[in-house]
This record gives C-alpha cells, sequence and structure tokens, in this order.
C-alpha cells in the first residue's frame, strides 16, 4: 500500500512534496494509518487533533494515545480541546454540527497562524461508497452522487483511491496501533447499517464492488463537468443579467426540449423546490410568480424575471439595538465584547464599539453604496468591488451589509470597513459573530 | 391506484387515448394488474402471452391461466409457444438472451401483422430502483443510473411511476388473483437479493425511498440530457468528419480543462475501454494508437483519427459459401430455404436464391458503392443512401454488406436490394438471417 500511495501522491498531488501538511487526526485507523504513511515517505508534517469532550475519560484516552504515537515518531501534534456541548447549546446547533464548526474553523486558524499550506483527512473509499448509498436513499441529483471530493480548498484527502481494507491489512501488516473509531458523526446509525448490512450483500454480488464504484464515479464526475459546460454555454445565450436580476428569455428556452434541465440547473442555488410550479409558470399568464425563501421568480410576458425579495421590498432593514448580544432574522450574530482581538476569519470581526451608532442596521446593498476596505486607505464603490472580487448575481443578491448610521461597517463574510476598525485609542472591543 | 394511473396516463402518455395497445403479459401480478387498469379504463386493448416452454406445466398453466383472465373480459389474448431451448442452442445464446430475442422479435411481428400500435410492459419503480441497483454494483456510467426508460421506441411502460406496494395494495382491494412470478431474468438471484436483503434496509433508513428514487431519477434524466448537449456542442468546435474517419484537433480539445470528459463521451460508443491509454495518447508521440474491438484511434501530429480496423485493412472480405447454413465471422448469420416468405424485420430477408452467384462476400462499404433498394426502381449511390437516411459515421463505419460477385444484395439490417427479391418466378427461396 505504501507504493500504490506514493504513486497516487505522485500522479495526483505532486504540488505537495514541498508544502507544510497538518493531518487531522482522530485517533482512529484510517488518520493513524495516513500519519504513517505520510511519515515513512518524509513529508514535513504536523498532526491535529480535537478533543470534543464528549467522550469524558475515552475523549482523553484518544488524545494521550495520539500524543504518544506522535512522541514516538517525533511528529508535532496539537491539540484543542473544545467543551463542544456549551458551544452547541450557546448556538443552538447539534452537537454534530457544532463539532464539525469548532473543527474546521481550528483548522484554518491553525493553518494561517503556523503558515502551514494544506490540511489532510484519511477519509477513503468506502467513506465516499457510503456517502454516496445515503444520498441516494434520499433524492439527490447528480452532485450528490459524484463521491467525497478529493480535495476542498486546503482540505486534501488522498486516502481517496483505499478501501477500509487495505487500510486495515496495511495496519496489521505493519503492526500499528489505534483506538477504535470514536466519530460522532450524525448519521453513525445509517453508516453502520450500509456499512454492516447493505455493502456486504451488494459486495456479495459483486466482489469487485469497491473498485467499481471507484470507476462509477470517476464517469460522474466527468459527467457533471459536461452539465456544467452545458449549463453555462446555453445560459450565456437565454440569459442576460443587470445588476439585481436576471431575465431569462423564454422563447428562446423553449426551443431546447429539455428546457426544463436548464432550468433546474440555473435555479437551484437560488433555493427553490416547487420544480412543477416553475415549469407550469413557463405557459402561466404574464404576473403569475413563484417564490423561494429568498427569491421571487415572475413570468413578465415572454421572459422569467428572478430577483430577491428584499430587492423587491427595497425598504427592509434590519435593527440591532445596543443591549441585542444575539439577533436571529435575517441572519444569526452574536455581539460580545472581549479584550482583545485574537486570530479570526470569514464569519467575524472585531470593532471599535464607541465608532458604532446603534440602532445598527442590516440590509441589502444599494446603487451608491461605498466602504473603506480594512487595511486601505481610500473608498471604493461597492459596486466596483464586487466586480474587482468577480461577485455573481446571486453572490451580489445574497451579501449582506451591516450598517452604522448608514456608513458599511461590514459586507458580511467578506470585508470590513477600515473606519471601524481596532486601533491603540481603542477603549471597548466588539467581536460580531455570524454562526 | 386507477385514479393515479389514469392521471399518469393523461398527462404522460395522452397520444395513447385512440390507438391499439398490445400489453405484454406473464401472468404475474404486475401484467395482470396493468391489463385490469387499463381493462377498466376502457383502452383498445389485447394481450400478448409467450410461452417459452421453460418449466413445463407451470409454463403452460401460466398460458392457460392469461387465457381464462382474458377470456372473462372478452380480451383477445394471442399466445406463442417458443422451443427456448431449442432456439438457445441453435444459435449460441443463453437461454434468457434467447428467450428476450424470442420476445421482442415476435412482438414486433405481432404490431406489424396486426397493425398495432404500442407495446405495454409492466415494468414498475421497484424493477427501475432494481436495475439501478444492479448498474451500481458494476462499473456505469451516467446512462447506467438513469432508470429504465418510459419509453422506447414502440415499447411504454406505464406503470414505472408505481411501486410494487402500490401494484400489490390495488390487486388485493380488487381481488384479482395472478400467477406467481415465472421470471427467467438471467439476473433473477440478483434482484432477489436487492429485492429481499438490500432495498428493506435502505428502506428502514430512509422511509420515502421509491418517491426519492423517482426524483433521483428525473434529475439524473436531465443531467443526462445537458450531458448529451454539451458533448454535441463541443464535438462541433472540435471534430470534423470524413467519409471513413473523423479526426479531433487536440490543440483545441486541450483548451477544456475536462477534455478526458468529452473523450470518454465521444469514443465510448466505438467500444474503447482502456480510458487510461487514450489519456494518455494525448501527450503520446505521434504514430501511436489505441485499439478498441472494431476501431483504431490514431495520434497524428496535433489530431487524433479515429477509423475502423476493417478500413485499414482494406481488402478483408468474408466468403460465405453456398454449403454454409450459419456464418459466425464477422456476423452470426443462418441461411435456410424456405418455402414461402413471411412477415419479418430489419434482421431478416428472402432472396432468390438461383440470381445469387456464391461465394457471397461480407465487406463494409467502397466508395463508388451503388445498389436498387428494394421497391423502387433505379439505383443509388451508397454514399447518397447514407446521406438521405441520416447515418452517422459511425454507422456508416460499423455497418456490413452482403455482396454477389460485386453487386449489393443486403445492406445488413437496413434494405436489400430489389433484383435480388423474391417475384413469381422464384423456384428456390432463401432466407438469411441476422442472429
Amino acid at each position: 500500500m505504501l507504493t500504490k500511495f506514493q504513486n497516487h501522491l505522485n500522479s495526483q498531488f505532486s504540488f505537495l512534496k514541498d508544502k507544510k501538511l497538518f493531518i487531522a487526526v482522530s485517533g482512529g485507523i484510517d488518520s493513524i494509518v495516513l500519519v504513517d504513511l505520510l511519515y515513512k515517505l518524509n513529508y514535513e508534517i504536523a498532526v491535529l487533533h480535537c478533543n470534543f469532550s464528549l467522550r469524558d475519560a475515552e475523549s482523553d484516552g484518544d488524545e494521550a494515545f495520539v500524543k504518544s504515537f506522535c512522541k514516538e515518531r517525533n511528529i508535532e501534534v496539537i491539540v484543542q480541546k473544545f467543551d463542544t456541548k456549551q458551544f452547541a447549546s450557546d448556538y443552538k446547533l447539534s452537537i454534530q454540527v457544532a463539532a464539525r464548526k469548532l473543527r474546521y474553523d481550528w483548522f484554518y486558524e491553525q493553518l494561517e497562524k503556523r503558515s502551514f499550506d494544506f490540511i489532510l483527512t484519511a477519509h477513503h473509499l468506502n467513506d465516499s461508497l457510503e456517502t454516496f448509498l445515503i444520498n441516494f436513499s434520499r433524492s439527490t441529483g447528480l452532485d450528490g452522487l459524484t463521491g467525497i471530493p478529493a480535495q476542498n480548498d486546503k482540505i486534501i484527502r488522498p486516502l481517496l483511491p483505499f478501501s477500509r481494507e487495505e487500510i486495515e491489512v496495511y495496519a496489521k501488516e505493519n503492526e500499528i496501533q489505534w483506538r477504535e473509531d470514536s466519530s460522532n458523526s450524525s448519521d453513525k446509525y445509517l453508516r453502520n447499517k450500509l456499512r454492516h448490512d447493505v455493502i456486504p450483500i451488494l459486495k456479495e454480488v459483486q466482489p469487485n464492488l469497491l473498485s467499481s464504484f471507484e470507476n462509477t464515479v470517476k464517469h460522474l464526475q466527468q459527467a457533471q463537468s459536461l452539465v456544467n459546460d452545458a449549463s453555462r454555454i446555453i445560459y450565456k445565450e437565454v440569459v442576460t443579467e443587470d445588476d439585481n436580476s436576471i431575465k431569462i428569455n423564454l422563447s428562446k428556452l423553449i426551443q431546447l426540449t429539455n428546457y426544463q434541465a436548464y432550468l433546474f440547473q440555473w435555479l437551484k442555488e437560488f433555493g427553490f423546490v416547487a420544480w412543477d410550479d416553475i415549469y407550469d409558470l413557463v405557459s402561466a399568464q404574464s404576473g403569475k410568480k413563484v417564490l423561494s425563501p429568498e427569491f421571487i421568480l415572475v413570468k413578465d410576458r415572454d421572459f422569467f424575471i428572478l430577483t430577491s425579495k428584499i430587492d423587491s421590498q427595497i425598504n427592509q432593514k434590519f435593527l440591532i439595538e445596543k443591549e441585542d448580544s444575539k439577533v436571529n432574522i435575517p441572519l444569526k450574530f452574536t455581539f460580545c465584547n472581549v479584550s482583545d482581538i485574537s486570530i479570526t476569519d470569514s464569519n467575524s470581526i472585531f470593532v471599535d464599539e464607541n465608532k458604532l451608532q446603534f440602532p445598527l442596521t442590516l440590509r441589502k446593498w444599494q446603487e451608491g453604496d461605498y466602504f473603506y476596505p480594512f487595511g486601505m486607505t481610500g473608498k471604493k464603490k461597492l459596486s466596483k468591488y464586487f466586480k474587482d472580487e468577480k461577485f455573481s448575481l446571486i453572490d451580489k443578491l445574497t451579501t449582506w451589509i451591516l450598517c452604522s448610521d448608514n456608513q458599511i461597517v461590514w459586507i458580511i463574510n467578506k470585508r470590513m470597513d477600515d473606519r471601524f476598525k481596532v486601533n491603540n485609542n481603542t477603549t471597548t472591543i466588539l467581536k460580531i459573530t455570524i454562526t
């Protein structure tokens, strides 16, 4: 397996060779084997371990095991302990969602803090097969059947071509110890059912199930890329965009025999689900509409016009009072005073509270908006910023803006304004977080 | 269920209303329920039943049951008894392939003979789900996951949106009798495994499995239509065809990041399977090639050139002697003398044996070929015929031609020549069949 793994890295991830790599390690067989493989191939690695404090002594046992495993090999290990239950209750999240959020936020924080390049996780072919079957048993589109991606931004999954069996054989042959899997995944019950009851029967019928699946996923990924091409090509021919709406030319559209497929591709990202209503709208009378949680699709003579609901209620603003420590609508915010600024991500900002005028307002962008991008001295029109950052129409329509006395404080999740930043004169630091 | 079925017919198959419909009936619950539904809705129906003589008394019991079921309702029933084992052994086919061939050939023969319009079969949602899982457990592309088609030429499957459970409930409520399923499908073992061991577990996890699956299939069919669009659009930009080859412009092709996906789409119908070799060929030196059973893909400087192997061995001809009653290479033929011509399909022709000069030859088409299309008086260039019939390149390259003294007798499976037809002066009729 070591050789196959090395070949796989050389052919698919040759760019990792001189990079600094974190490995996300639970202590289970998959992640421990991943560390062992990369260690033997002399990659520059360090280990990240999350202790979610969910199973008391067992969690601490995992932590101790990971530490000692790494110490024997002189691999640096960074451990973070989380009070997951508290966090989940504070933010009204399920334990699983909370753990995932804590884990990935911390991973990205460590990447930045330590100037590492990538985080490697130990997902393998069986995980991908289980994910396929879970998505399949629900209702899904092609994108739900294309497997776990091998790379997702800074997250890389080099074990995806390997089956659980290969990993187990390797661990035994190399006398590697591990901790029994301690996943807290919400779909553990489901995965166990598939793992123990469904997949063995499929394997009985088709002994090459896993390698067949690997091929199938490759073909489906290729098909997905062609779907995206067709969608993009026809979009250019049939759709026009302006600042706040998109216009679908119906007489061009319905020349396509499969125009419903295109409507589905284009509109699904706007949260529509009532597909039959949308298909009926094509031949409905002018003025009829179909709604998604945030958008309106109107039939207007020979066109479909898609606009944001907010845009159509132009004065809709949400006020945030000084006393509010949490806001739930239209986004979930928390506000808390902190003594110092710390490493952050796109979900939070630190501002000088005394520079704010309450109530703050939360709204969508308007023509004429400008702001002072954080870290720059000048001001910039928001329309120019959107263009430079290659915002799509949906990005523009879904982006919220936090304002103080109609000055932009934060283009939420994107960029804060320089005027409100913390400096040496700041006496009260307010941390604003989107949860 | 009757109402839901009626609505389904009205929305998807409204064109069936005034048509003459055969129903393929085994006597099992699915086909019997289909007859009952269509009978109650007053469609103009007749029943086709195949007795494959594979299970002796049981087969005869099925036949008797179907006859009596139809008699009670005054529905015409046409029964055909086959010696399936003999046929399978004669043509060296598996029992299952033989039964399928006998069934569909006979169905189409009856359609023509009786001037009926369509044949309805009773495939339902569970069949489609099982087919999905069978294809999935093997290696498949998107086309293997888009379910059983609702219509395929003259074959229509109006029960596809209905689950086995719905059909069972309907049969019980309406006190309908049926024969236990007598399928001889080669994948019966596999289907039973899925039906009894796999699908119930998936349903336990996801009670809406079947309706989810129905949605999934719709989405995948839509995706497939977009894949076909992209494939066609890019083909026009990158590929040129001439009479006997296609040329893929590699410098245009590799500008696409997903060019492998296009190569897969374009080349799979030519029988290629060594995909990695083909992908490597893109950067290989001029002159290298990859083979499929019938085709050659050559790298020629900045192009891929695809030609038929036969074309590249221009003199390759297969001779058929007068004594040959069977030919196996390159196609499977049988020759037999018959006393009269009967209803036929595209797989066989009747010729005046005395007009033939043996040995006959079997070859691909050549520039300059012409023939006298059956039923017409004049002659026609083959290149013109191909154009009029909208033959694709692959059609032209895969079509075989049977010649007598270099006169075309039959463009196999397409059109016979008028010069060799049976007429009043014919003394010896030869039936030539492709099996």
